[in-house]
């Protein structure tokens, strides 16, 4: 077992492939992650069942092993913030401010060339879904 | 999102290729799973972080998918039942009666081709990997 | 053998890795599965012989695995409603309802990129493709 | 779609592959089809839900599309002949006689380098498993 | 060997996959059947010699396998019907009638993602070359 | 197409692979051709249906293509030579010996790791498989 | 080792798949072999180090394997012949006329979808690539 | 251990492959070499640490195995020349003009097909990404 | 460009993979990886040049990446302890007891099933090849 | 092209992953290469055609590339010494001795897993085969 935080060999080869720009994103249960994301975008199958692990369990090791420079979220269609958007930046941070895309926004990013990892959790929860972008490392 | 208690592709379709006497191998986060599987068993690494996931929720959504006939732990060396084991045995409940082996015991049944999957976590509890025996479905 | 309604590792593992959106196509014997789906889509050929195993097998299995939200249909030229119509209501229930679609719509619908499973089989009735859409899971 | 009698692309080819004195295994849904056949055995999962399809009715395409020389049952522990092994007469003919083996013997011959293809049902009958001999045709 | 006509392995299982509307091409040996068909399209090179097996030969075998709905070939410049033409109508019969496109037109439609299978043989004669279209098999 | 006498590029590249004493088997149609030659022999399926090719059209071809320094033969049981041992003879020529060998010495010679290339044929006759060894080129 | 002239496997092998009209490139030491022809060309590397082979010797053995229709050079841009061309011109013989392109135009030619083989030389001389049309064999 | 100034295995093959005109990256730590270069362009990780090696280590290395006609970087916004371009001037000597592009540009040229290989280092100063071009060698 | 002591994905997704007992080989510039090393051991090559970079470059940052239990070094011929085994001692700290083994017994260790990475490095210096056993994480 | 002697992709790569005690086949035209030779032996065939090129072009190329610091070749019967080792032994100098093993010792030594590389050539002397060992470079 690896002495660092992420221990996953999959996360860990693709994050090390990632350079300042790349993004990663956590994907929710539910998120249809082979149409969505790129098809060149590497896919972790953590998922083991419903509720696990959760988005925010990934986030919080992702924080402990990339520099996160930006994070970008779906904004609900009543303009109400979701309450996993307060975890979300109990753990980014000062490091990274959330910005908040609408649906099909943020489903145009996840398709993108330069989302390298899609991960696939088991979180129930909705609005769940978070897309990181890699900072500098000095 | 699949309706069944497992959710992760690489497990369901692993688990659908079993028949009556595969095994199964749920190995906490220091088990030598290369080396001590055999070459042919299916690794999926599901593994993310110290503790997540632990061999317990692998154990529970494995009991609902498939019929666990048999169940073989490691022993310790002083003779003394691990904390671990109740949960063990509170998850099969009456369908599979847990056997423990010592650890050379164990490690050989492991590499044994018929132990067709080895589930990395991350379980940090000692004494915590458990080799399931596929039963029949009638 | 699963406990789970579906058996089959590769029609399991593929709808695993489905989304809300996705969509799954169950062949008749004579559609032309590699031609008019996407070059992505994963195809099951789970077809033994002529009828073995028809449509209505097939949906049966999959709506017991997998929120179906909708369903597309051929249309007929002359409007009359097929048989298999109503047997394919009768599995959907009330979760889905079912639409049908000219010929060239329905060809069109099947090679987008978010058709992610086709299915095989030996069906000889006519007018017996249907195209599902996944739903969410809560 | 074929005007043979079996129209599965993957049990087509390996079938065509096979000469004179080559084996098939026909497993239910309890066999243990990856560990006890050999490494180099092409498996075809055809098995979509729990009786479906029956290995008679693989038999009988099989029966069709390659001439079997011989086959081989497993006998059961008391000596009864099970009701499938009347099935499998009927399809068979006088074509090939059924030996039956017990258990040990019948895996045994099951592991042999010259069992070509296993197929995979969702047979839930016991003593359903059938091993045919290819023969020769002129 | 298989009792059907086609006893080639990867032929058959190339047509098992085709449907309604596909087309396979059986070329002559000076055909450029890597340039000249789809990048997709499934290449079987059982061409031996000068003149073994012939165009014939092959569409012959193939009459016996699958239901021909339409034949397309190359007509001469000087509109003169190649002798070669006799020998198809004779082979196809009742059930397909044969369309004369000019060269271009004729490769165009080999090129089309629909062309699923193109069998090199070593016809010498010119002319030779013939485009086949899947029917039903009810 | 090539100017040379064989065409085929499979055959033509593994022969080009060949040197002095590897061996290359002719093969019946019904002869076992997976299990009865080495796991890495090359095979060439260049058979079409019943009688299409023959071993004869193939030896012809192989004859112009490498040296062949001898050739070995089943012997029947009752020790008549079959007819077609006439035809290999006079296409050897004065080149190569013909060895007959029996049944299991063949298999067995067959199975050896210098056996490169086997060939698939349609050949209806009996006692029709050849092996033959590759010579030397000054 | 083969009779023919040319014994190199992978030459043998690409150049059994062309057909009348496609091309082939032998390249000197300094084309950009990857960069220049098309994705799908196969590149066959027989270099071994600076001015071997030649491409004079490629080009020899290339015309007693296949028949040339057709073979395209890089003009100079003082519209000086090189020496090269003469040699090219005497292996040649009457077969095929030798048309020199400006260096763009051979670029593109060679980047087409009918170029189906590039071998790598280490030939030193400038103006040293040459570009097959290969041609029909009756 | 190779006598040659480089000797890694997959530089070395890269390298031999590349002609007048292509391209090489030498990758600076935080650079996103999956998004900028081109998908076919080779990706050697020779990165261990933050450090190690440098993108000078790796330029001095290669400067002795290829001919480099030209070398482009990333010009600073202000206008002012980082350190460590004295150094690669230093490196690339007389051979080649160091040429600086705006950042975009040079992220446009990395991504062009003609790029064949991308080395990761563990750089840590800024603007040290290079770009060389291969030259002639006579 | 990961936040972690190593940044290398190829050596990171090994060592994740690794567990308890499971050993990790880092070599010399001359020592043969390919050959005494187990078939199925990961090679890394991350060597740039003749010393580029050194075993104990390597060794440090696995030190922060992994628990090492135990190291093996290779006894010399007349009992001098080389000056590197100073660096490593150093380097491993408390942690782990370095073991030298004569030359034969060190090469029939690195030949296990257990060694699953064998880092290839630059370094000239002789007896420098180091052998580590992976340890626990609690 | 590279500024090295030996100019090929795949020799280099393969060089570059020996180390001290490897050995390198150089084969002459007619030895079988795939029978004689190590399962994992990287074959590299750049042989053309008869007599091009011949071992001794790759001797020379190689002793510019890797320290040979032995070389063994086949003894004839009578005890003569064939002309091409005076080639041998002026190409090797006084780096390696020529050692010479009857004829199955030398095939028994080719076909050890130390043997990292096999080059095909052309050659048609006989006695030309040669078996190099790697040194050691400091």
């Amino acid at each position: 077992m690896l002495k660092t935080s992420c221990i996953n060999p999959e996360i860990m080869s693709t994050l090390a492939c990632c350079g300042h720009g790349d993004k990663i994103l956590i994907a929710d249960g539910n998120y249809p992650i082979e149409s969505n994301t790129n098809t060149n975008t590497k896919k972790a199958y953590i998922n083991l069942s419903h509720g696990i692990p959760t988005v925010t369990q990934v986030l919080n090791v992702l924080s402990n092993t990339i520099t996160i420079e930006k994070a970008e979220v779906m904004a609900t269609d009543d303009g109400q913030e979701p309450l996993i958007f307060q975890e979300f930046k109990k753990i980014l941070g000062t490091e990274a401010t959330l910005y908040d895309l609408n649906r099909f926004k943020f489903y145009e990013e996840c398709k993108k060339e330069n989302v390298k990892l899609a991960i696939a959790t088991g979180e129930q929860r909705v609005y769940a879904n978070i897309l990181l972008t890699v900072g500098v490392v000095n």
